[in-house]
């Protein structure tokens, strides 16, 4: 079952980490978001700091044709793109986030982002069920 | 001179693309702040929808330490990490803007990312300012 926080739409699911990450990837696929980037939270911590976290990756999740109609309303759109999806590990199975697509209307003051913000949380809310139903 | 939208700090520079681009990684670098992932958009866009759109770059800018402690205190803030730092062309030079850190304590509405965000903003604040001192 999905949550929502302030900055993000969340599912708490019974995968492990690395099934977990996969799963959101190719759920994310079928809704149209390739994945820009991927960033390894622990292992970059781990060679900055020498700190050692729980498994932790950040996912650019970007849908280009949602990205194309939003840079085309608001320039400054990118400073919210790709979509941030983050996996992590916690007892139980590991937890899954968007960033809620929202925040794209909401911070930007752009009332023209309202549809586009909608139909982004639409595709994410649909890949974060996917996964939630998968973890059952 | 910087000004500030909803979502990010920004700085209008006298430099091309490429010039101001290479200017924001440097001054970030100064900073302490690393480039974890680069998009270009620009290309992106072309391979993936054959549009064209300007020159337009996003970089995800990443103190690993304020990181760090942010990610102890809140662990859903990977979904605003790392902070998005843009650049696109624009007729009489090109537009830096970053993302405003204070959101991050805003949209968790964690009482104890206020601190780490106004650490990462004065950083922030001074890379930009490197930056639009460079193109006077």
């Amino acid at each position: 079952m999905l949550s929502t926080t302030p900055c993000g739409i969340k599912v708490k699911t019974s995968l492990d980490f690395g099934p977990a990450t996969e799963a959101i990837i190719d759920a994310l696929s079928v809704e149209g978001f390739g994945i820009l980037t991927r960033i390894d939270v622990t292992e970059t911590l781990k060679t900055k700091l020498d700190v050692e976290i729980r498994p932790y990756v950040i996912l650019g999740a970007c849908n280009p044709s949602l990205a194309h109609r939003g840079l085309q309303i608001e320039p400054d759109l990118g400073l919210l793109l790709p979509c941030n999806v983050i996996v992590y590990e916690e007892a139980g199975g590991a937890v899954v986030a968007a960033m809620e697509p929202a925040l794209m209307a909401t911070i930007t003051g752009n009332p023209g982002m309202s549809e586009i913000a909608e139909e982004a949380r639409t595709h994410i809310v649909n890949a974060l069920e996917s996964v939630a139903a998968a973890s059952d």
